[in-house]
């Protein structure tokens, strides 16, 4: 979190945003010193962030190596053109986003009960609408799955969002912005406006 | 790349997704030896990836520190529910997705006209439609900024890609899938649809 007029406190804004967006990017570090980016769908509690996957593999070798990992999810709402505040400059290109940034332990989960429960959550975060028998430690349809997948939490040790939309503009640019991307009208053009409002509260 | 039913070795598809996505996730390392994932817009020109920045900030100091990174680029376009394939297991659910993993060097560029030429890149990819003065180097409007943008290129070592649409799948669960993609008809569904046939040539 660099810069202040960007920072959001609001911790329900973050919640909301980690419950909505269903995959976010894992960085863990390898024994060669390299950085591995992963994309992975994860399920979050509001307090712990869980993630699953084969046990083969190049990530899980760097999780054994070092635990610590980062983690970002990041959505695109709009591509800002220069000409919306500028008729000649390139410079003012810009986008806005919303981006938060998880840093912590990851952590095998072994029990066979927090397994499932992390399962669930995931499940009622990417299948809400059902369609499965419930997952439970104690049914055999499910006691070798929960055995054999591999499944990881991550303790945050800090969380820190960047929620991008225009606070560092002046009014004239903010102005541009709002009656470029009205006339613009992209499908997340009208939430990216309703988005400047809520984080501008001195032009809503 | 681990398993091998996955690899995409057409070398244009993955160039045709690097253009289309409009942005990826640095991993870098700190002296710490902690991983931050940075989401940020990129330019790629065939060869190289390039970004841009200010020069505060950890990103830049874990770049100073070492400038080995990772570069991931990905797109999710389906969460297949469990039910397309299986009545009562949740196991089954997945997610198609496709991704790009780079490895490679991050160079500071220096060179105000190797800046233009790249920065230029940024322009006709995120804003393809025009409307500012071509960045040249000797343009006065743009040599203060030119000068003051840091540039980065990515100069990789190795790239490699992931594209999962059901290749691993036998011919009834992917039938399954595809009836069921069909019935659900979100906005990225059809494309999904395309994307299966493309990438399974035994079902094509």
């Amino acid at each position: 979190m660099r810069r202040k007029e960007f920072a959001v406190e609001e911790a329900q804004e973050v919640e909301a945003f980690l419950k909505e967006m269903s995959f976010g990017f894992l960085g863990t570090v390898g024994e060669d010193g390299w950085s591995r980016v992963t994309p992975l769908n994860f399920a979050y509690d509001g307090q712990n962030f869980y993630f699953h996957g084969s046990l083969a593999g190049e990530k899980m070798k760097h999780l054994a190596h070092d635990p610590r990992v980062s983690f970002t999810v990041a959505k695109e709402y709009a591509i800002i053109p220069s000409y919306f505040t500028d008729p000649n400059l390139a410079c003012p290109a810009s986008a806005f986003f919303k981006s938060v940034m998880v840093r912590g332990r990851a952590e095998k989960v072994q029990d066979p009960e927090e397994k499932a429960t992390a399962l669930t959550l995931f499940m009622e975060k990417l299948q809400p609408e059902g369609g499965y028998d419930p997952i439970r430690a104690d049914d055999p349809q499910y006691t070798g799955q929960l055995k054999s997948v591999a499944l990881f939490k991550i303790v945050p040790e800090t969380i820190s969002a960047k929620f991008k939309f225009g606070q560092n503009m002046n009014e004239r640019k903010f102005s541009g912005v709002m009656d470029g991307l009205q006339e613009r009208n992209l499908p997340l053009d009208p939430e990216t406006i309703e988005l400047m409002k809520k984080f501008c509260p001195r032009h809503a």
